[in-house]
């Protein structure tokens, strides 16, 4: 389908945060990110893909390099391949990112 | 700079949709389109890249291929690489979209 509602998308868990599928091809994927109050996406980095998170709803606190700021609705973060980032929820209400990488990492275990 | 503020990137022109950029690395390139009422991008496809629209705020009919819709903030239309797409502002409301391309399609003009 090439029409979706992220409020559709957005699923959340207590054991860790959710990856929603948007959109899967190969030159990109799209998901939405769910973080209950204290998840997180620990720092990582991946050498060939770029990466871009838009706060849909929520505030989180975001890492690029050596960067890290506090992103609410209407905010961007995004890394460049090879540089390391993540995302925390370190508030009271519920983190709803729309997060997409280019080109889609899924490829390589293919 | 790796963060950004949508608010601050829409600027919107009467003579046509204003692309407004939010970053530009070999991967991907992200814009804000901003569409006064009435104004378009006509329907048109990318032989290589996939682009994703997620509207912001106020409401567009998207075309992806042969379907249409009438989309609102929080709502998302994509389409692969090599099928026709494109947005029209039909409302008395101004448009904001947020669009991801991958890869970067200047790349091929370099």
């Amino acid at each position: 389908m090439p029409f979706a509602r992220l409020s559709d998308l957005a699923h959340f868990s207590p054991e860790k945060m959710q990856k929603n599928p948007i959109l899967d091809c190969p030159q990109m994927v799209a998901d939405v990110y769910c973080l209950e109050p204290g998840q997180e996406q620990r720092v990582h980095a991946h050498a060939g893909e770029a990466k871009m998170y838009c706060v849909v709803d929520g505030r989180g606190d975001f890492t690029i390099g050596d960067a890290s700021r506090t992103l609410a609705a209407g905010e961007i973060a995004w890394s460049p391949a090879g540089v390391v980032h993540g995302v925390r929820n370190a508030y009271a209400e519920r983190l709803t990112v729309l997060v997409v990488m280019a080109p889609n990492p899924n490829l390589r275990r293919e």
